[in-house]
């Protein structure tokens, strides 16, 4: 494991002494029920010839379930459907580079991804990959991406995770779980069409929907906020609240929590995440437990720490019958358990970032393995 | 005058029939009290050589006024110190665009505009005439700017606007007041720094701040809105109430309306403003009157049409203490009523929006020149 100190400098740099970060956003965005349509017309531009396809990395519950999704196909551009039952790896990313330098001689016109945070980190570290010689782990980190990606263009079929806006992918690497944060990273074109997201089974679109509200609980409650991200925080949460808590017909409701993605992913430009995602972190790397359930599995035993948003988060398990499973840390060893405390506590402008400047005196190893072990 | 058709057509593209926009979003934002001081850093890569000068068009109320404003400077970087006094106009674009032709023999490494929305209208303008052959009024209209535009910086010195994330630049034309609105006419770089809002005068930070209030009320209570749009709209009237209503310290309060103007404009994308800037363009043509201002002498009695918005306005005048020049209408002709109504009238899809398909059986000609009378 990398150690603390590295992962501060490289994921968090957040109070960033030559000033404020200068924030890439992306250029291009269409918003729209049924905007999908207009992507074949969105590419055509791109295409640098007919020997430079496009590489559509797809979530492969639109393989398996037979859902319709009409993809703008031309040429030789290829399709690979893909698992987002485990969290993205950096192998995976060498992988897809591997398999697309090996079958194409010409680089791609571009890189497609849809699909959930999953796919969508995909998609930014394989673009990236493709125009930078290496590994994926070599760029987990702050700014080590020298070169510009391949043209990208995102396209969430879930929402809350913000990665269709963030300037980053997390993967999880041989030594660690880490974004490559890089300007590089951020889209080039974002096709957000809600009804992409009809067919999201009940549980993950619950789990999902919380990345989002807990994220925002974590930066609207933290030390490092400015207006821009709280203004963008705001908006997000009062939309979560709306669609988790209120009876918005589903087709709003849809709409909705698409926006909140977004802008809970744009308030990330000058806020930072908290102890659940420190926590889930540990677990992920630890246990390979997904983002989305592991926030949730986390953030319901900190009723100390987000009072509010705690119980907020109860009042929408309850409305929306979500029960989670119980246990998870129960057989796990000492060993396991120093494991999970590392990671989390690696994590310092997190800590930093919801318990102030003095947070190692509140949150030692052993409160923490105390939560742990409620989960 | 151009035509009813014309103006609709060229200006105000919104149901789209070829599907929804693919809007351009400014790609790089930075934001913070103090950030100004990173221009220097932040233009240095984009010099292209130390022929290529950086020009800079700034607000004159900053050489007047001695207010500090430190630019870097370098070469042959060139400041122009432009009044705002009037609404910008198209034969100034031409103007700015010749004499930078004759002084440099390089096309300029790009254009800075500091000030308010007029300033920030100009350097758009002159961004793209530099690249695109021409005078400024053949590109009033949508989408007619073929070339891209050289690299362009928006620094807003007030709030409100919009102008800083908008993809139009409003002029007055010897025709029209119309915008160009194009994908070249975004900025490619916004550095958003509410110190530099210290100085605006109170009136004028009144006026500005509600034409963003009043886009906002109109944009809502539209009938083209969506969710993105909405999302926008809901965060910026929120800020705009916050900032005039509430009792919020002034270092605050600029950082909110700074972020109040910003979210305002992003809510354009798919949304449209309604009468009152309908009206208000009537008096910047016939009486030049400015934007902000012209805004608040419409605004004040719509009462009909947008009750609830109306009233807030009062109560924002009441505690700020802003009193409305009266009779601006008073010595007005039938023909000058006339030219008010066409120019007004003319502005279609801003009446649809307000007041739905049939809007032309319930705002006549008759009525209008009766609320125009009460100005």
């Amino acid at each position: 494991m990398k150690t603390e100190n590295d992962l501060k400098r490289n994921e968090i740099r957040l109070d960033n002494k030559t000033g404020y970060r200068n924030f890439p956003m992306v250029p291009r965005v269409v918003f729209g029920q049924g905007s999908f349509a207009q992507l074949g017309d969105i590419l055509m531009p791109k295409r640098r010839n007919s020997n430079a396809p496009f590489i559509f990395l797809v979530d492969d519950f639109f393989e398996k379930n037979e859902v319709t999704l009409c993809m703008p196909l031309m040429y030789n551009d290829k399709v690979f459907f893909i698992s987002a039952n485990e969290e993205p790896k950096t192998g995976q990313v060498d992988t897809l580079v591997s398999k697309i330098q090996e079958e194409f001689e010409e680089l791609p016109s571009g890189i497609i991804g849809i699909g959930g945070g999953t796919l969508l980190d995909l998609a930014k570290a394989v673009a990236i990959l493709l125009n930078n010689n290496g590994l994926a782990q070599d760029y987990q980190g702050w700014d080590l991406v020298s070169k510009p990606s391949l043209y990208h263009v995102g396209i969430p079929t879930i929402s809350g995770t913000g990665a269709e806006v963030s300037r980053t992918t997390v993967l999880l690497g041989p030594e660690k779980k880490l974004g490559i944060n890089s300007d590089f990273t951020t889209y080039d074109q974002v096709v957000l069409d809600p009804d992409l997201t009809k067919s999201v089974p009940k549980e993950q679109w619950f789990y999902t929907g919380m990345d989002c509200f807990i994220h925002c609980i974590e930066s609207l409650k933290g030390t490092y906020l400015n207006a821009f991200s709280q203004s963008y925080g705001e908006k997000a949460l009062e939309l979560c609240k709306e669609v988790f808590l209120e009876d918005v017909p589903s087709s709003e409701s849809r709409d909705k929590l698409m926006m909140a993605s977004w802008h809970g992913g744009m308030s990330i430009a000058y806020s930072q995440v908290g102890i659940a995602h420190a926590m889930s972190y540990g677990l992920s790397y630890l246990l390979g437990i997904k983002h989305g359930i592991g926030n949730c599995l986390v953030f319901q035993h900190l009723e100390e720490f987000y009072p509010e948003g705690v119980q907020v988060f109860h009042k929408m398990m309850e409305k929306h019958n979500i029960q989670l499973p119980k246990g998870v840390c129960a057989d796990l060893t000492e060993n396991d358990f120093d494991i999970l405390i590392n990671v989390a506590l690696g994590m310092e402008a997190l800590w930093e970032n919801a318990l102030g400047k003095d947070w190692k005196e509140i949150m030692t190893p052993e409160r923490l393995k105390g939560i742990y072990q409620r989960i």
